[in-house]
Parts: structure tokens; C-alpha cells; sequence
């Protein structure tokens, strides 16, 4: 029998009808599958918002020691780590969950929340990886737009009521335009959403944000659920620690589905190691506010509009359509530059440019100008 | 209003219905909350089948190399690391699934494939973990007795069989028993499953036991997905990398639900690092055998009787019943010996006891007589 006569795969048994039904895309093509595509490494780094500024070597010393003791499964109710933000944070632990970064939390409160036909209210054009966990849940999205550049408080109000949304997810600062709103502001949304609608109140960029950004945590508050990550001005975006707070009852049914022990030794140990060097975190907040003036500079330079930001990246607005965007973020690309921007329109006319140290911003000031004429 | 007229604290939004039916049951207490409640350490820690001879010197290098770079994301398609146990297993990449240790594996597993009423069969006393994320996503367990301290392979057969079950668990060698049945064996039983049904072989132990354990990996069977781990004798538990052999049509089903980022930079490496390291592997595999023996011989020296084992523990059959196991348990963690034991009868008249240093199984030695005393 020749090879064009095998025999098709024998199909698998069948998964679950919901999960037949989601789509194989992904959230993020990472750098790496990129790197792969082109054949070349890229020589800045500035796409994922993550800090290339580094971790704290207190963190670093605290991995490579708990690397010697990896043989042992990480404590699975992550005593130490939750006890040191809890005094870090003046909350109890009981307030506090520790997981797999924002991600996997996110994708533990969809599971909580959100059954077949579900209805969760966001942002269009925000974060593309809690949308995922929602349609991996069978929810079903109801996604109001940006007025100007930041998420619709109004609107994402009206929205959650008039769905009967029993989740709504707000980054404040936003991700991917960078704006934020204040706390009154966000408190204000926060108190004004029905009592059986849970707020998914995303702060992985709050470190970098003005004082008066976070409202102030109030665990009685039983439908607001804050998320924290060393993800990014901590600098472990790749060990995967997360946290959230809220109300204890609700921080307990968690324990009915997370993975006890997916947070792992070294992963817990680097965390605490970050947590404690408040000095290195300063630090790296003064090196992305003045990385943030500079990646305005170039882009004002080049003749265009970089939005405010209170994050650790800055978004800038390119004038025209998604197609030029792409055009311009294609130039970068291929000039050795790795940057991303937002996915849908009309966010999509820009383009999200991370921090970087100024060798980074060096490049991507020297690459900019020939892809602006190229996408042209 | 004094402390005591203080209103109860408001409801949370509520959970799916699904969620709100499960137990605040945790699969396993970490040996470091008993600390915590004891108040002090435990001398020797034999009880989680962690590999005490620790983790290969170029996994620890390769993981404190990694940690100055923590800062980036893994690689979301894990290209490296599959790639690597791709030319060890002689299997293509797309055959490969590398996730957050085979408990995330198994929850993923149980997210494809479980819905509300599945019926799904394991061995009654078989892992926790996998009966609890089961549970979770609403599945019906059919737990099938063990026969002579193994897996009863014809009444698991039958009874998946029987409850048009979607998934069957195996752990081949066996967790808790450490027995195992050979590859011809183990083969048969996948040979004669109904096509719609899925076997989950866990090889979890593969390493430790003897040649001859382990079917041909055969990717073109659709309905059975192994499982093995970095956690074992690899000595890795505290990095959380676990990875699954299958299919690739079925491999890609993991694609619409996985935590893309999962499985951090640092994890990778490690991972990466151990695998290359076969001599620190031989080496660990040659250190657990003579310990099953050591063990085997303790046991006996008190009067009980040691199970075979291929797995990195040895199961003591205490000869009595699960009121008198536990109380010989009582008595080694009160003298400090971290040991664990099966959870239900009749496995439960039992004690498990994981493969240590000459000093871990010392300690065991001392503990075990008065135990044994205490506990008549």
C-alpha cells in the first residue's frame, strides 16, 4: 500500500459539545513562534509588556536556591507568600488568592461563574485572554467600546444591567490603551453594579499607575474581585504568580476547583524574594516612567500621537486605519523590533509599544521612521 | 453598634450551579500545613513521593540561569522542551502536550471530555486529584474495587463497558499500591476499550519501574492519552511540568482550553535541563530501588508486609484494618516522619512510605516499632 493509501486517523472520542464548538485559535502568538517564522531573533523586546528591566536580584537568589529544593511539591495553601502580602496589603490571608498568574485566576473565576449562556460584560478590544476563558466556559460576551480611549464606564454599566451580566472585567489602568481611571471613579462603577454581578477589577499595571488609582481595598465589598501579578513591574512574567482579593467566602470557592498545587516552589519563592525588595520595584517605576516619555518622544517625533499611560508600555495612536497600523506594526517586525498592538477596530489604528531600556528604544526610534514610509 | 451587632457579611454573586454542588474538600494537606499545625518540622519527608535525591545539577543550573530571565514569558508553544522529549520518545512534536504537571494535564482532560453526567471510571482508591477534577466538571464516577492490590483491568473494562463511561484512569505502576501490570497487559486492556471511550494512562512512576511496563507509544491509537512527569524521579514536583502523549488530532484539542502561558520560563528550562541529564536519572533510579528494598526489609523487621513496587515509594499492608493504619500513621508523623497512606478501604489498612536518604529511612526505622506499639 502506498503512503497516499493510508488510511485516515481514526477520530478521537468525541470532547464535550461545548467544547467542540470553541474555536482553535489562541490568545497570543508569543515572540518566540515568531523568532521561529522569520528565522532571526529579534533584537528588542518590547511587545508582551513585560519588564526588561529584570526581576530583583533578591527574587533571582530566592529561585536559584528554591531550584536546589525543586524536588518538593510547592506548599499548596502558599502560607508564606499569602501571609507577606497580606501584611504588605493590611488584609487578612483569608482575603487573599495566590495562583497561576492573572491568567490562571481569570480562567478559575470564569469556571466559577460563567455556565453555558452566561452573560459577561467588557471591553471591545480588551483583554483577548479573559474573553478566551469566557467562551471556554460557554459564556456568552457582550463587549461595549472605548470612548475615548478608555473602557465606558457608563456604558459597560448600562451593559452588565440591561444583560443581566453576572461578570464584568475592567483593567484599570487599561490594557492595551494604558489609560486608567481614578479611584473614585472606579469605586463608583464598582458601587453602583447590581449585587449579583461580580467585578473583575484587573491590576496587573496598577505599580505603575499615580497614587489615587486603586480604590481603597474593602473586603465586606462581596461582588469586586481584584487582580494582582509579578508579571510585570515585579518582572516574573515567566514564573506564573497571581494574586486576587476579595471577600474571604468568595476567595474560598476557589478551593473547590483550583489546581492545590499548581503554584509551585520555586514559582512561590521568587515571588516572596520580589515582594520584599521594595527598593528594586521603586526602582524599575522610575526606570518605566521615564522609558514611558521617551517611547512619546520618538513617537511624537515621527509625527505621531502616543496616548497617556499609566502602564508599563505606551500606545500609540497612528491616525489611520487598522490596515496602515498593521502596515507600520509589519515594518517594526521585520526591522528586528518585536511590538504588538490592540486587535480590534477601532483600537486597532494603534500600536502598544512596552518599556524598554534605551538600547530598546534606541531601535525602535531608529525603525520607526522606514516603517511610517514603508506602510504609507 | 458593638462588634457582635455586626451585619453578616453579604452574599457573593452566585456560583454556577455546578460549582456551587461541589465539596470545600481539598485533594491532599501539604506536609507544611501539618507543620504548621504541629509546630514543628518533620525530620524525615517521605510521604508526598517526591524524589528526595533531588533534581539533576543541570536542572538546578539550568533553572537558576533561567531566573535572571524570568522576566520574559515561556515560549507558549514550549517549542524547545517538546521538541527535546520529541527525538528522545522518537514521536513527531504535534504528538506532545506539555502542561502544568499532570494534575493540570488531568484537569484539562476531565474540562475536554466531562460534562454534567459523564460517566467516567477509575479504581476505587485511586488518585484523588483526578477524582477531584472529575467531580468538578460534573462527571460520574464509577470507582471499580482493586483486585489483589492492583487495578482490577477486566472489572474496570467491564465497567466502562457497561456505564458507556468516556474516560478510563489507569495509573500503571500504580499510585497507591506501587504495583503495576506489564505492557502486554496494559495493551490488551486499551485494545479491547470501546473507541468512543478514552483511556488515561498515568505513567507517572514509568521510570522506577521495570523494563517491560510500558505499552509501544502508538499515536495512532485515538483513545489513549498517556501522562508523565518532571515531578517523579525526575525530581522536579516543585516546577509543575507534566506532559501527555497522543494523537496529534486529539493533542490539539488541549489548544482551545490550556493556560497558553502555563508553563513558565523557568519551568521550561528546568525541564529542559533534567532531560538532558540521563546519568543523574540512572543514577536516581539505582538510589530508589535500593530504597524499596530498604524499605521492604524495615517493614518486615516490624512484622508487616511491603508490597512490590515499581513506583518511588513502597506500600506497607499494615494487616489490620484502616482504624489501625491510621494510628500506626499517627504514630510516625508524631515522631516525626512525613508518610501518607490510601484514603479508602480496603486499600486504607495500609501506610505509604516514599523512598528516602539512609537518614530519611533511618528515622522511619526508629519510628515505626512504637508506632506500631502505640497502636495496637
Amino acid at each position: 500500500m502506498s503512503q497516499t493509501d493510508a488510511p485516515p486517523p481514526r477520530p478521537h472520542p468525541p470532547v464535550t459539545p461545548l467544547a467542540a464548538g470553541l474555536p482553535a485559535t489562541v490568545p497570543f502568538v508569543g515572540p518566540e513562534a515568531q523568532e521561529r517564522a522569520r528565522g532571526r531573533p529579534f533584537k528588542a523586546r518590547i511587545g508582551a509588556n513585560e519588564s526588561v528591566f529584570g526581576p530583583s536580584p533578591r527574587a533571582v537568589e530566592a529561585m536559584a536556591a528554591a531550584a536546589r529544593d525543586a524536588w518538593m511539591y510547592g506548599d499548596p495553601e502558599i502560607h508564606e507568600l499569602k501571609a507577606a502580602l497580606a501584611a504588605r496589603l493590611g488584609l487578612a490571608p483569608d482575603a487573599i488568592l495566590v495562583g497561576e498568574g492573572i491568567d490562571g485566576l481569570l480562567g478559575y473565576a470564569a469556571r466559577l461563574f460563567v455556565s453555558e449562556g452566561t452573560a459577561v460584560a467588557t471591553s471591545l478590544g480588551s483583554y483577548p485572554t479573559f474573553n478566551y476563558h469566557v467562551a471556554g466556559y460557554g459564556g456568552r460576551l457582550i463587549a461595549v467600546p472605548y470612548a475615548a480611549n478608555r473602557a465606558d464606564l457608563d456604558a459597560l454599566l448600562a451593559a452588565a444591567k440591561r444583560e443581566q451580566a453576572r461578570l464584568v472585567y475592567l483593567a484599570n489602568p487599561d490594557n492595551p490603551m494604558g489609560l486608567w481611571w481614578s479611584a473614585a471613579e472606579v469605586a463608583r462603577f464598582a458601587d453602583a453594579l447590581p449585587e449579583d454581578c461580580l467585578l473583575l477589577l484587573d491590576e496587573a499595571y496598577l505599580e505603575t499607575a499615580p497614587d489615587g488609582t486603586a480604590p481603597e481595598i474593602d473586603v465586606a465589598r462581596p461582588n469586586l474581585l481584584r487582580f494582582r501579578t509579578f508579571s510585570k513591574a515585579m518582572g516574573l512574567a515567566g514564573l506564573r504568580v497571581g494574586y486576587a482579593l476579595g471577600a474571604p467566602a468568595l476567595i474560598r470557592e476557589f478551593d473547590k476547583i483550583r489546581n492545590h498545587f499548581g503554584v509551585g516552589r520555586v514559582a512561590q519563592a521568587g515571588a516572596l524574594g520580589a515582594l520584599e525588595d521594595r527598593d528594586w520595584l521603586a526602582g524599575v517605576v522610575r526606570q518605566i516612567e521615564e522609558s514611558r516619555a521617551e517611547i512619546a518622544k520618538i513617537a511624537e517625533a515621527a509625527g505621531l500621537a502616543p496616548l497617556p499611560s499609566a502602564a508599563n508600555f505606551v500606545t500609540i495612536d497612528c491616525g489611520r486605519d487598522g490596515d496602515f497600523a498593521r502596515r507600520v506594526l509589519a515594518g517594526l517586525l521585520s526591522r528586528d523590533v518585536f511590538v504588538r498592538m490592540p486587535g480590534v477596530a477601532p483600537l486597532d489604528r494603534c500600536i502598544r509599544v512596552s518599556c524598554g531600556r534605551p538600547a530598546d528604544l534606541t531601535r525602535f526610534a531608529e525603525a520607526l521612521p522606514g516603517a511610517l514610509a514603508e506602510a504609507v
